[in-house]
């Protein structure tokens, strides 16, 4: 890989913009490619990761020296370590891509005009995907195979904290890629990890379809700021659970714990629950919550139910804790919690826990977020629970593509019309 | 409205503020409004163009008086004049549109997981919709419309030398919308037509979801330039109609006459058309266009045919004419028609006229256009024409639509999940 870096044009605008040709060429050709032969090159590339296994955990351990004689913190360096575990996972995840249905070459509708003309929309692959990521190895293999599967060709630029991990990995996906026929073009990993490599990708109209960031909230703000290429993305998971009078406390109190604590650092764990003053039972939520580990930040009517409740203070309604803090508030019924769900939310999951369909129905009616739930816990908020099989990410954004996004929101379509010779009058 | 105009804000940023905030909050509303309010709202409207025909008529005889007086070229003076037939054409767009199905609420799909979550995705309004135009009045009437059924509020930003006539429309427009009870915000006119406006609203990331130009090439080249809100549009139209060796000589002169001279200054209009050498009789076409007043400008091959064809320069493979001009190049087969295409092409609608299905089946699949025909005059690349009622533009994006834009396109999808209580594991 060196010596490949080595004669590539150092400029940034320039590697990207060969990098982005290469890519476009490959995209042609993935886009007429059979699913059998995207779904060969995936399970090739997972016998690679497994063949090559060894060869990767010295890299990543490699990696992690690294990054431990950097300082970097214990977090990172866990989202940053490989285990055998951890490798068979990225393997069976790219079979399991490739078992998925793949959307391209789906009619999505088709009609026949009275001239006779048969119009058809047709799904195409959205053609070159741009992916930023920081120190989790595998949004290489994720990525990649999710790119390859929708028919894309991808740019992967991966943090250099993972680099050397991240060339092997790439290594094994080429692999797959070529076992099947494919160009090598169709997955390339970005070989400098400087910050302008990521300012020549957001930039590249033309060359990259889409930006997909994938990493923490600072990733995806400059992504968002500076990008000229569309980007999917989400900034923030501000995620509400509403628990309404009608609630039942037998499903309210499980459901709040599990919303908020079974993991507190994914983008679908609840940081701010709404109670309505007429609920029966709010006190055992916050001793649950309480005692789960959990540090509860009330206004005063929930700061009266329980001594252990601190005080919140405006802030708490726009904080993404992703910790063990949750922010609570007693609100007068679902017209109010709406109200505060409109002004703090950040329009990713928001929930309504409630035995009165009537109020259900509005709630899932009015509020405006990419995904609504009645009685399920935020933390449902995810591709593959979804039963999309995997996801690129999930979208905060209202264009394309909404909420978890899979093989089909990296497609778009294209019009297809048949004729017999008909003229416009 | 000149009171109103002096009331508001001069700033334009603090202007598109106000607006785009306002907006907003009628989107919220218009995302609830039942399909028989919005549609009500739209018949009210049309009759308000019907009985103030005669202020509207008058306003716009203002305005085409001083675009004399200014000089402006008379093609800008047809687009701007209204007449009796124009406005009442306006009115029954206005009930076509009320006519059309309502997407909002529409569920894209619906599944039920193992857990017994069900899933739905279920079409929402975009949400604000701005409208840049330039001297037509009628997008007032027809823009409007189609963000209003479509459940979203739009901000209109019409050009100057229209500014009197597109005032009353929306006076029109406003009567409606109030007879519907719908909020006024819901279509919005920027009072002034400064171009700080025009960037204002590109730029109001959060308070505008889409902006839609409508215009010429200069204008929506401004708008994919500056915008940093999602941007709808088509900037050119190089079509291509490739006449291959097994076309059928009685339907490719036709259809070639046709997708070129119908009319040449529309989008769909066929800039280049590519004869293959096998094809038996080009000169016939070469000379229909002729005599239709066409002047073609052809390669080597082709100006050896018909003494009439004039030089192609290497700039004419890049021309969109919207005049009555064609570029002619002879290519050897449909490989050298679609490589030719990938290369000049703008993405808009491409064509293949010939009678072998494979051929046919083989340019549908690989190019790679919003539009891809066989056998049919690529002036039907139009909302209309394709069943949708009518279009808000024809996009050549590959996110979110492409081709002909109508109702569905403004629109995305939220996930509904139902539960009974279920916990994450």
């Amino acid at each position: 890989m060196t010596e490949a870096v080595a004669m590539r044009p150092t400029d940034a605008a320039a590697l990207i913009a060969d990098m982005g040709t290469r890519a476009r060429a490959a995209a042609a050709r993935l886009a007429g490619t059979p699913t059998a032969d995207k779904a060969r090159a995936l399970v090739e590339a997972a016998k690679a990761i497994r063949t090559q296994g060894e060869a990767i955990l010295a890299a990543n351990a490699g990696d992690v020296a690294r990054a431990q004689a950097n300082g970097l913190s214990a977090a990172m360096i866990d989202r940053l370590t490989l285990n055998p575990a951890r490798l068979e996972g990225m393997a069976a995840g790219l079979e399991a891509v490739a078992g998925l249905p793949d959307p391209v070459g789906e009619t999505i509708d088709e009609t026949r005009r009275p001239n006779g003309l048969i119009l058809q929309r047709v799904r195409v692959p959205l053609g070159v995907i741009g992916i930023i990521y920081e120190s989790r190895p595998n949004v290489t293999a994720d990525a990649g195979a999710l790119s390859l599967m929708s028919g894309n060709a991808c740019i992967l630029r991966g943090g250099s904290e993972a680099s050397a991990s991240n060339r092997a990995i790439h290594a094994a996906l080429l692999d797959g890629v070529r076992a099947a026929g494919l160009p090598d073009d169709a997955i390339q990993l970005v070989p400098v990890t400087d910050r302008a490599a990521v300012g020549a990708m957001l930039t590249a109209q033309g060359l990259i379809d889409i930006i997909v960031p994938r990493g923490g909230k600072s990733l995806v703000a400059r992504v968002q700021d500076e990008a000229r290429v569309p980007v999917l993305a989400h900034l923030d998971g501000i995620v509400h659970l509403y628990i309404d009078g009608a609630a039942d406390p037998a499903k309210a109190l499980p459901l709040a714990v599990n919303a908020k604590m079974r993991r507190t650092g994914v983008c679908g764990a609840t940081e701010t629950i709404l109670i309505d003053r007429a609920y029966a039972a709010p006190q055992p939520i916050l001793a649950a919550l309480i005692e789960a580990g959990c540090e509860v930040r009330g206004d005063g009517a929930i700061q009266a139910l329980d001594a252990r409740v601190k005080p919140a203070s405006d802030n708490d309604w726009d904080c993404e804790y992703l910790d063990s803090i949750v922010s609570v508030a007693m609100v007068d019924g679902i017209e109010a919690a709406m109200a505060h769900i409109a002004r703090h939310s950040s329009h990713h999951t928001d929930a309504i826990v409630t035995e009165d369909q009537a109020k259900a129905d509005r709630f899932l009616s009015a509020v405006d977020s990419a995904i609504v739930m009645h009685n399920a816990s935020t933390q449902f908020a995810d591709g593959g629970e979804f039963g999309l099989g995997a996801e690129i990410g999930i979208s905060t954004g209202r264009m394309h593509a909404r909420g978890p996004v899979a093989l089909e929101g990296l497609t778009t379509y294209k019009w297809l019309v048949r004729g017999s010779g008909q003229l416009r009058p």
